[in-house]
């Protein structure tokens, strides 16, 4: 049988990122390639004993359908943490849990989007978000990244001259994968923007309470007084990933249309899962896990830029962060960087080459993603020493 | 801020079964319109043992990242209990882990389905799936059911003068609404008719262990010597529903679609709650369970079944049941049936309006669906004598 695969799915190639990791689950090689937020950050003892408790206490409610928009009790204790803590979520708005903050780009995706369409993001942006956009057979149009977030004044361009712009993509914590920050004042420039053409805005914020160094700054969704931001968050990076967990918060009358997509989609999130993640922040210490969270990054993020100093620099640049789970390297210039990653990989280090992350994979790129969680410090010290080999 | 939605969108309206369920949600209300499995069909203690036991001895990898494709051992071991035990899956199939069997309608339609194609469904059939469909913006051309399955002639003429034919939608065991079994000569039908016009079929088997009379019947899949069926199987009716863990068993070309479409919607499926499902499965007494949960299903369908004998015949008639969770029951003719479902609800009793099921929610309808599994037994029975109450 010929298989006749749909218009949008001959579009969406299998990315290269994907060959990678393939490599990268081999337990020789030294990943620095993953997005994986460090085990030992991971509440576990209070998991195994939330759970115990529910799994005793009220099982049916666990193990029974729930609703589409989520278990009520965290969806409660949640907007009223997001509002008070980070000035997320004002009387138009509601909440709506999801399968991973993955789901939030999904839901809000196909509720937005017309094939043809243009999706405005960062760029470099996050290659599974990027994915997902794609998959509604939409057009990507990236404005490139300053160091305080994306350029403004092409972005203004932007809105300007593409057809049928539904929205701007921003990850504006440590963004993945260059792990800039975007600067209060350009927040404000793109959310007026925004207002000023009448589109919205996905702001995607899966690293905001990793924080390790310099002051928090608000989310763009704290502006939001006309309803035109969706605010994406997720518990993988605070809690566990593999629960998959995550939220959106934006105005009702979008997440109506996104609970009937959810319903389609998956009915609802487990309930197990999102009992677990409403105990471990309403009744145990969830604001010293927190800081707990921001000591381990900051130490091993240290650790990591210790090693770049010492075995990339000066040929290898990094940008430097401020939290999240990247760095964003560059090689000399006319260095062959899909060459690099390759001979990394034939050297058991795999890293991501940056031109997975452009919305036009074709497009020249010297520069590629280094993740410093997941490695144990040995391995994380090891594969950039390895790296740092390569150029010399 | 008047917000600008996808056509897909646009064309799904809330469907006229939510608004049966708010009611139903109120504790004082009976509600015979769910889908839930029978609570004290769950494993409960079990499920609570080995979660104490994952989480206890292998927290990270419940908590961690997963691959997209599922847990490894949990696809090894059912990919040998569907082939072995019903025949499911040759050479060039594989097996992929969804978050329930929605997400396989989902991820199956994103792959295969553009804008504007058929979909050939029973008719009626499974709102939720429909719906699925319907966001991705085709047609629906219903098939009316007989007593053993789908009219076979009409489902050959549709497959001849329709356009753009991509699948076949079926629910051959227990239907969802009708409770009708497709017999095995029209499931051989069926398959020759996919074959010969070249359409692939989607079998949707959530009720499949849920037999509790007459005998087993082959699935569809398990004909399928040409890789044209996409078999969907669930955890939620034998397990947990709330656990929100599925499969397909498809063609390993259709399944890489799936995945790549199944990543930018959720990642993965939490890992925990697969991990659940392949403990149950391998390490405790299945078989053992799957018969307790016969017969509690037999029991409690024989109490359903006194009930209407008792309180609706002869006015109102249901088609009897081999397993499954549904009686389909059709009212006297010229009784309005949307008034009579209405006032069940006034009387605080829920079922589901039949023409929520039709391809086209406007055609006439004069029967309702009946779920007998959710509301304990002495509330099952006080629901039907209500109804049998409302029409004399």
């Amino acid at each position: 049988m010929e298989y006749q695969f749909s218009d949008r799915i001959k579009a969406l190639k299998p990315s290269a990122i994907r060959e990678i990791f393939k490599y990268a689950s081999d337990p020789g090689v030294i990943s620095l390639s993953a997005g994986n937020p460090s085990p030992e950050a991971f509440p576990a003892d209070e998991i195994a004993e939330i759970t115990a408790k529910i799994l005793k206490e009220r099982p049916i409610e666990a193990l029974q359908y729930g609703v589409t928009e989520g278990y009520a009790p965290l969806r409660a204790y949640l907007s009223d943490y997001m509002r008070e803590k980070h000035g997320v979520g004002r009387d138009f708005d509601g909440i709506l849990i999801t399968s991973g903050a993955q789901q939030v780009m999904d839901l809000f995706s196909k509720s937005v989007l017309n094939e043809g369409d243009t999706v405005i993001c960062e760029a470099p942006s996050f290659i599974g978000s990027l994915n997902t956009f794609r998959s509604y057979n939409v057009r990507l149009k990236g404005i490139p990244m300053e160091n305080d977030g994306m350029n403004v004044e092409l972005l203004e361009q932007a809105l300007k001259n593409e057809k049928n712009v539904k929205f701007i993509y921003v990850i504006p914590n440590f963004q993945n994968p260059t792990g800039i920050t975007t600067g209060m004042e350009k927040r404000r420039q793109i959310y007026e923007l925004a207002k000023r053409y009448r589109v919205l805005i996905l702001e995607d914020n899966p690293y905001g309470d990793l924080r390790f160094a310099g002051s928090h700054i608000e989310a763009l969704k704290s502006l939001d007084t006309e309803g035109i931001v969706v605010y994406a968050g997720t518990f993988s990076k605070v809690i566990s990933p593999g629960l998959r967990v995550g939220y959106a918060v934006a105005p009702e009358e979008i997440l109506r249309k996104m609970v009937v997509c959810k319903q389609g989609e998956d009915v609802h999130t487990a309930i197990l899962n999102q009992m677990i993640c409403y105990e471990f922040m309403a009744h145990y210490d969830y604001e010293g896990h927190l800081k707990k969270l921001k000591e381990i990054y900051r130490a091993k993020a240290k650790i990591a830029c210790d090693a770049m100093d010492r075995y990339l620099a000066p040929e290898i640049t990094y940008m430097p962060i401020e939290g999240g789970l990247f760095f964003w390297c560059t090689l000399p210039e006319r260095t062959d960087m899909p060459s690099f990653c390759k001979k990394a990989v034939r050297e058991r280090v795999c890293v991501v080459p940056g031109t997975a992350f452009l919305t036009d994979e074709k497009q020249p790129c010297g520069s590629f993603r280094i993740n410093y969680t997941t490695p144990d410090n040995t391995g994380l010290v090891k594969g950039i020493k390895i790296l740092g080999g390569i150029l010399k």
